[in-house]
């Protein structure tokens, strides 16, 4: 019998469980909706019931389920207060699920999931000294130091998108003000481009959008075709992004930062002129060491992955 | 024969040498002149003699060495570029040293060999994610994250002083802007006294003083009688310190921060107030849950356990 890990994304709408083998290959998928149980308990129920199924289905040897989640605590194996999540307070998701299925279960919060699948089975291979960041809504990261994943001493380090950047910065979902998600995300970048539009007269074909309905998507297309002001946009977030690396670095000296997600992929508008101002702002002794590279993960994949990765830790 | 370890502290001046039993008591001491030999050689050589005279006459067993030196490299074990020291270069320190003495030897810089110290004989003990911090002419620091020192890719992890804390700030003396041991230091506090006094008309007894000659214990002492700008120098490094705090608690979760040096010892004029605006900047789940702390460990005797602690890793 194949032996496999479930890899279990639990986000607020769905969540997406994916049996992979040891090679990393995703043997088996399927996805269910994190909506509408009538408790938390019914949830793991048919979360389990789900997967078992799968796992009797294509005849395979469940070694254990590996869960990321927002807010997902590695020491607890719960899920803690999370703002995207019907059920409040904290979830014992590794008793409750292990109790149903029999094998051992381990949780992470999304970004550290992701920074496990990077090692085993992205570009990180071998690597044992890099910080893996998540460009989306907001930034979020996960930390390799000397081969593990730090943790911190309650499960919460690694929260790089709430180090402040600004004094007196951009208001943040998180109630304070400055912190470096409210610059370098998709929100970030959009509220940048407006801000552009709305406090200087720099030409823009973007002004003749539809700017209630723009998204930073849109923003990277204007810029790709040349628009200043959107070009102004990714070139200020690339010097935050950059300067705030340089920082990281006197703390972790990583020899890798990794960036998923749909701004990772801007390249040359963003990651390139990042390294540069990251080099630029670093000491003498870190200069022209650290790189830049984009996630070997696939977009579709990674949550996956990256959950049942824990287990190979 | 009792088991011990030479704890060796590398400094501009002077190197101090300490025969530490396992326990942490230190049997025997020595200080030898770090100038004035014809090479780096000759001093190793005056050295290895110096501490096996030593053992051999107080009868020990000498299982190891451990050093700690301004820009010591762990991995390489090395000392690179030290600008206190009258070698240029690359120093195989590790190399040379247990060439000579036949014992094994471990190099490290000497803010993580504080920490090690802090780790195995001060007050860390059974804490596995700290960060020490001295504070000195600059603001060293080394790392514990899981239980183990972090030393990042290249082993140049935990230069918190060199984080950047003010755009466009003071100017440092890694020829950049900003970095953190520029405010909080004691030659960061001495700046900002003497800000206060050329910038402002805040009333102050030092106005009265030799401020030439002026020192940071002088500052604590302005400050201790309740001079008004004495109060506020303090204040305004405390407020910088607390909130890099909190940022350094977004990366690394600790539980503690350890401080060491004559300024951490300022305590209700530095470490507490730096606790408050810690906490006030502290993200939710932080709050109130990170201590900040001084060091276990005496002055005189700190660099010579933390040297020796290496190895014990």
């Amino acid at each position: 019998m194949k032996k496999v890990i479930a890899g279990t994304d639990i986000g607020g709408t769905n969540t997406e469980i994916g049996l992979v083998d040891y090679d990393g290959k995703i043997c088996e998928r399927l996805t269910i909706s994190s909506k509408g149980y009538e408790s938390f308990e019914d949830f793991i129920d048919f979360l389990s019931e789900k997967i078992l199924d799968s796992v009797d289905g294509g005849g395979y040897d469940l070694t254990g389920i590996g869960v990321g989640a927002a807010n997902g605590n590695f020491f607890k194996g719960t899920i803690e207060y999370a703002a995207n999540l019907e059920w409040e307070g904290v979830l014992p998701v590794a008793d409750l699920l292990s109790k149903k299925t029999g094998v051992p279960v381990k949780v992470t919060n999304d970004a550290n999931a992701a920074a496990s699948g990077e090692k085993i089975y992205g570009k990180a291979s071998g690597i044992d000294d890099f910080v893996m960041i998540t460009l989306g809504t907001g930034l979020g990261s996960g930390i390799f130091a000397g081969g593990k994943l730090l943790y911190g001493h309650d499960g919460f380090a690694g929260e790089l998108g709430h180090v402040r950047v600004k004094d007196d910065g951009r208001e943040c979902g998180c109630g304070r003000k400055g912190c470096l998600e409210t610059y370098v995300s998709a929100t970030g970048l959009l509220r940048t481009a407006k801000e552009i539009l709305s406090e200087t007269d720099e030409y823009s074909l973007m002004r003749n959008a539809d700017l209630k309905n723009m998204q930073s998507k849109d923003v990277y297309k204007f810029a790709v075709g040349g628009d200043p002001a959107a070009l102004r946009a990714f070139d200020f977030t690339a010097e935050i992004l950059g300067k705030a690396l340089a920082d990281f670095t006197a703390v972790l000296n990583p020899e890798y930062f990794f960036f998923f997600g749909g701004l990772a992929n801007a390249g040359d508008l963003l990651l390139k002129p990042a390294e540069k101002y990251m080099n630029d702002n670093l000491m003498t002794v870190y200069k022209n060491k650290v790189k830049l590279a984009v996630s070997g993960l696939k977009p579709g994949e990674a949550a996956i992955l990256g959950a049942s990765a824990l287990m190979h830790e």
